[in-house]
């Protein structure tokens, strides 16, 4: 099919070099593995259908999206992108999906939830035992934390992991309805293991939320074990390949060496120690994906940007003094949506790569025992991750900015707006996230006051300052 | 199911009363009439599926809003609802049609659209000879008005009705791929008969845009005439139990006397003659729709409002120093998110009410032949519907307030901002529109400042007003 003359002439016109806008992006080694994720799945017939994913209904987008994932999985290995400690393999894999899938995919959160943390929560003991079972999706996990009315507020979760000390086992249990684990990705159809947060209790003591490795359904059967009720929430507003789910467990035993030990740790006899690490150890898989979550932000914003103005190329819209009807792009009003949705995947973009080598020295320094900078990281994930709701604005700005055609899902922005706008309730509802970074830039400046040193990211707080005007 | 005891609490604390409320909104006869309706269509079994749109496929929830369809057509016989030309009627009939539908149905464009045409456009011996067939369901039909690359410059449309005196009819026809009607509610799978909008041609000479009466399909086999290619553009962003066509027209013939002729006649020998009527009373129609996009907006506003509200007042999360979890709703960061949603909604539901009072008002000048007010008339509802936009902001930010139970279809908000948030495309793009209002308000101000007195909603741009400060 030929390009349309318009947008043939807009790419003539363009002083910008394609190529090393790329390379300034992604990395010249990172640009050519991209393309070449996006070729392999592009040229695969076995992925044909996932462009019409939003022609499905739910019990067929699911089977679709399952049948997808098995190729998938063969895939990754067939092309190495399996490995999940090693970044560049991380980001293959990431291409590679984001290339398949639109939006989450039933086992995002075995990747992105279940893996990392039996690899942060795990004794070198457990990995050996768990990990390479879940790397060959014997396993197959998700990550249980928020319950029916418990979110932001990890505290409060009521599922109990009571110990058992004659059976040397743990014994978890839903009280109630409001404690009901709801919203676990994969949770729903896909997943036969979990690492489930739960309240330890010993001897009627309470110890507080750790994480418990725990089998739901048969290996072979796939059907809930007994104790574990678990099922399908349905659907959401976006990201209905994915299998949110409930669960609810009923006196349900599990060995004790099922707790992930690393930083905390019962014996046999019931005994209870804990290492002295900061809290937001336990949340560094969170942290990471905030991190990405920024950055996955900018590539839907980037996508919606990209449609919107090519469509604004395209269109031709009420004729001028001439007779001749402008492209769209051309009009005043149409620039003031566009021009700020492109700088701000820009600026996304940028700010997640940022943010993401901050992670990678943060987490270098952690691993030699320097837990100093957690705080900055907190703070920093937790805004950014806030702020980069943003995108949804620019996302939703660029649909409408397309008309009546920006309504229709043929567009492919309203299923890239559904699915980026959960970005901002999970993983830390902004809201939230923005509280606890005011609270902590305060804290930050009496640092600063005491004359403190601060972190890089926040040595600005230091910097001397004109006085604040008063206000009229 | 007892009362949540929080919602209880929060309802003996306040001191509205509900009833006197309800009166304010609607008036106590038609607050009556309105819970009429709703109990109705609520006891009726046939509407139970309705509920369920939101979890079937296309082709499922089509069939099941076509059935309810005929059920509806039956009823609001049974009811009297089905008298078009009575305003009270008309509320009557949306009443029931919002308590059985969420958004738009497969015949509103019948009602909202082509009935509307009809009387606005016909001669009263045309509408003598269409509306009975129109108002029994004979001819079920759409409006056709933009095409594949023209919406709100209607000048710019190149389908067109070429007058063919030999045989007394106009051939319509679409010159090519841009021309393709596009978007008509209802015209995809339900509709035999259209008012298609089309440039005028008799013996060479363009007359512009004209409204002709023109069937589609077999009014018993249902299938596409000779000549028609008609289809459904499948999925949007919402309102997907209607079904939102495309239509070609290959040198299709209808009668000479097909062509709606109060404002612009042709005589068989092909002489064209005008009425010298302002352009404005050819979109009385349009101007109606948005009066109704206004109050609908609100009615959108107010159910997502008050589905945030209480599950403000019900979820609790984050314990205070007395390790107490508060009810949401007593956070700040929360009521800065529902107040002014529940603000906006009574502000848009009165602004709508006002309109359709001036809407009527003016309707009646125009009746007694003054056209003064028509500008006027434009300017208040074009600048109010694409204000109306404001409502679906609000509704994403109440969804947003829901945390992840918000992002759940079962909390009926995705649905009602999926649906809503049309509005500020359909009937005019608000962008648009605000250029229009803005061109108008400069219009009006010059008037003003050459002491001609302005029409009352416009009479403020009259009123002294002390010096414009100087900008620093």
């Amino acid at each position: 099919m030929p390009t349309n003359t318009d947008i043939a002439a807009e790419r003539a016109n363009s002083n910008i070099n394609a190529r090393d806008l790329t390379f300034t992006l992604y990395g010249e080694d990172g640009a050519y593995r991209r393309k070449l994720a996006f070729e392999r799945a592009d040229k695969d017939q076995a992925f044909e259908k996932s462009k019409k994913f939003s022609l499905m209904d739910r019990d067929k987008l699911y089977d679709e999206a399952i049948r997808m994932e098995t190729v998938v999985a063969q895939r990754l290995q067939e092309y190495g992108y399996n490995n999940s400690k090693d970044i560049q393999t991380f980001l293959d894999r990431g291409y590679f999906l984001s290339a398949v899938f639109l939006g989450v995919h039933p086992f995002a959160i075995h990747f992105g939830g279940f893996i990392p943390s039996i690899l942060g929560q795990g004794t070198p003991e457990q990995i050996q035992e768990f990990l390479p079972k879940a790397e060959c999706m014997e396993y197959i996990g998700t990550y249980c934390q928020t319950e029916l009315s418990h979110g932001s507020f990890v505290r409060g979760l009521e599922t109990t992991a009571t110990y058992d000390k004659s059976t040397e086992e743990f014994i978890l249990h839903t009280p109630n309805l409001s404690a009901i684990k709801f919203w676990p990705g994969g949770l729903g159809r896909s997943c036969n293991y979990a690492v489930l947060m739960a309240q330890l209790v010993i001897t009627g003591k309470n110890y507080g939320i750790h994480p418990f490795m725990c089998q739901l359904r048969d290996l072979n059967t796939h059907q809930p074990l007994p104790g574990v009720e678990v099922g399908d929430i349905n659907y959401k507003f976006g990201g209905n390949a994915l299998d949110n789910g409930y669960l609810i467990l009923t006196h349900y035993r599990i060995p004790r060496t099922h707790l992930l030990m690393k930083y905390a740790q019962v014996s046999p006899d019931g005994t209870y120690t804990r290492q002295d690490v900061p809290p937001q150890i336990a949340y560094l898989s969170m942290t990471f994906l905030r991190t990405i979550l920024v950055t996955a932000s900018a590539s839907s914003l980037a996508k919606a940007a990209t449609i919107a103005t090519r469509y604004s190329a395209v269109r031709r819209q009420t004729a001028n003094r001439d007779g001749i009807e402008p492209q769209i792009l051309d009009y005043q009003t149409q620039q003031m949506k566009l021009f700020p949705a492109i700088c701000t995947a820009y600026a996304l973009h940028f700010s997640g790569a940022a943010l993401q080598s901050a992670y990678n020295d943060i987490l270098a320094s952690v691993g030699n025992g320097d837990m100093s900078r957690l705080s900055e990281l907190h703070c920093l994930t937790s805004g950014l991750k806030a702020y980069s709701d943003i995108s949804s604005h620019h996302i939703e700005v660029c649909r409408r900015s397309c008309g009546g055609h920006g309504y229709s899902h043929a567009s492919g922005i309203p299923d890239i707006y559904q699915q980026n706008v959960i970005n901002c309730t999970v993983e830390g509802e902004s809201t939230v996230l923005y509280l606890q970074v005011g609270r902590s830039l305060v804290k930050f400046l009496k640092k600063a006051d005491s004359g403190e040193k601060l972190p890089p990211a926040l040595a600005f707080l230091s910097e001397s300052s004109p006085p604040q005007q008063s206000l009229p």
